[in-house]
């Protein structure tokens, strides 16, 4: 599958079969999101795997989207360390780069994932139950594993809208 | 190419042949731009596309990397459309995966590409240059081409370093 289809054909999956993971299938998609592109090479990503039961019920109860996260084998927290920060914009864009890798690392591998984002709302009351000091930063959380259903359309805005000028 | 192979073989290229891109290139890079994902599927990005010589001598004046944007045939401008933003850490975020995958496409192409940060410092020199109202906010430039010259290695954090626990 070629990058460009890959790239169009992932979508939101937020119901998953029971299957787990393997550590490999799990490492894969970390290692994806390590090799993003920061600014200064800064690499400011951080992963929790989140796998047992009760720390993924414990997770589901921060967001209105804890079905999602019940219903996945693995949920990856992604923080922000802070004391590898070094310009808030740019180091966000990082993050939105090493997340869209383990998106399509996983999407590449037959996985389904969801970027749930509703939970920054409580992002230190998550850090605090994950047990992380406070210069991790949550950023978002990433649910993987077999879809069960999946969305098969997607929408975005025309290119005509996108370009603003060809100069 | 699969895609865990493209991700980790992805450098930055700050030194480019002449030949130019085809639309068709340079189109298929920005509809990989397109297909991010975004949060309330907002899709904030916005795109200029600049070719001519007299647009990229202007822009490579705000910043020290110039040198990049007047070897490369083509440089996207990416903006960030605050008539469509919803939260800022977010919003940037989605702009990040939006790059990322830009840069992805250009790889799986053949194509080098550089992410330039450095000129954010003079963002809204570089908007008005191109003409473009106070709703847009320059994000990155990508220098888009051949590569004459591409770095072998890159560095990553290990593995132990970025995963913080196993839960």
């Amino acid at each position: 599958m070629n990058v460009t289809h890959l790239i169009k054909s992932r979508r939101s999956v937020r119901q998953y079969k029971s299957d787990t993971l393997s550590p490999f299938q799990i490492n894969a998609i970390l290692d994806a999101g390590r090799w993003a592109p920061s600014g200064l090479n800064n690499q400011p990503w951080r992963f929790v795997v989140i796998t047992s039961a009760d720390k993924r019920a414990g997770l589901a109860g921060f967001t209105h989207y804890g079905k999602t996260i019940l219903s996945a084998p693995v949920t990856i927290a992604v923080f922000l360390d802070m004391n590898a920060a070094y310009n808030r914009d740019k180091d966000l864009m990082a993050m939105g780069a090493c997340i869209q890798n383990m998106l399509l690392a996983a999407h590449a591998r037959g996985l389904g994932t969801c970027w749930l984002g509703e939970i920054l709302n409580r992002k230190d009351e998550v850090r605090e139950f994950l047990g992380l000091g406070a210069h991790l930063e949550l950023a978002a959380l990433l649910t993987v594993g077999s879809a069960r259903r999946a969305k098969r359309t997607g929408k975005r805005k025309d290119m005509k809208t996108l370009i603003l000028a060809r100069t």
